[in-house]
């Protein structure tokens, strides 16, 4: 397999730790998005992905996009080990959680967005890292919300195994650090992402162990 | 099952639609985004979802937001008919056009960031419109792409039969509409838009067959 990736972009950092975790031995593909104007941007990226964006899993003939359409790909092509638990109202919190972050927060601080903000309606610096953190504080508040109180919280978001939820949160986590979000109203998140941090899946696909990492 | 909805929403047009098509009923229990500051912000939802947004489904003890992670639920738990090919690659493919709508271009226009970008960013309308226009025509024209020269595309985005993808589709287009997008460029989506609104699965979800439709 081969994945056209960024090492910054949380969305491919998800399927890193997804192909880590169910031992999938991959190729990483840098596609640098901010130089050359953003290599995703160039005709040959857009035939294999017309978002202009990455991820790209390709698996044989599959060039596939989207984060959690990769996720649910993989699960269903190589189910060991399960990242989503085996009743439906289970995978249905678990989805949930993961769409909060993949729906909720990702797409309104990703780098396109923050550079039409900057470029297009040129705001400000302040203007915009205030925005950005407002997303990811409103958005992890609400998966606080989903994972405090809630009978199946474990170790992990779901249980005592890594699912899409913890796929999905630990790149947000990242960000949010990276931004200088307030955390402290988040201590379930806090405790998840630092059990998540002890497994090897997790710490190999971080940005800093990426080939393209700078 | 009870839809908490909101008439305009298109996140829960999607579900909408996918009750329909799968001959379930529900009854709606209206959500007025805009009414009281925003009924969606009210403790007592807040308390069934906490990301404060629509749609949220309840089934029997389920209380469960995220208009995607809740088509997948309907998909394990109520299977026919089907509203994902029975492929993995095809399952994949219809998966990331509906994100492609979901995650690429819904949230960047959804009420919230629209309210955010005029009362806390204090943009123009103009440049609001421009805002919102922008992320429906990039978007749009991403899945245009992945449907024009895909020999999988059919009636519908996938084959013959509605899928995810056309259930993300119909609301979107509706949106952009409303805003006055140009689809001069979206040949396919404007023949899928109007293959689906031939059923009635499709045209009784519309905001304006709603009870709290104004």
């Amino acid at each position: 397999m081969k994945l056209y990736s960024y090492f910054r972009s949380s969305a491919a950092y998800r399927v890193r730790i997804a192909l880590n975790l169910k031992g999938l031995p991959y190729e990483t593909v840098p596609v640098h998005l901010l130089r050359q104007g953003g290599e995703q941007l160039l005709p040959e990226y857009r035939r294999l992905n017309p978002t202009a964006l990455v991820p790209t899993l390709v698996d044989g003939d599959l060039a596939l996009g989207q984060s959690m359409a990769i996720l649910e790909y993989l699960e269903e092509t190589y189910p060991q080990p399960a990242l989503l638990p085996a009743d439906a109202a289970g995978r249905a919190r678990v989805r949930a959680i993961a769409q909060t972050i993949a729906c909720d927060i990702h797409p309104l601080d990703n780098l396109r967005v923050l550079k039409y903000l900057k470029h297009e309606m040129k705001v400000s610096e302040e203007s915009k890292n205030a925005w950005y953190r407002h997303w990811v504080e409103v958005g992890l508040a609400a998966v606080e919300g989903m994972l405090a109180q809630h009978p199946a919280t474990g170790e992990f978001c779901h249980g005592g195994q890594p699912s899409f939820a913890d796929l999905c949160l630990v790149p947000q986590v990242a960000n949010a650090r990276r931004f200088e979000c307030d955390l402290g109203a988040m201590p379930t998140i806090v405790r998840i992402d630092a059990r998540c941090q002890e497994l090897d899946a997790f710490r190999q696909a971080a940005p800093a162990k990426q080939p393209d990492a700078e």
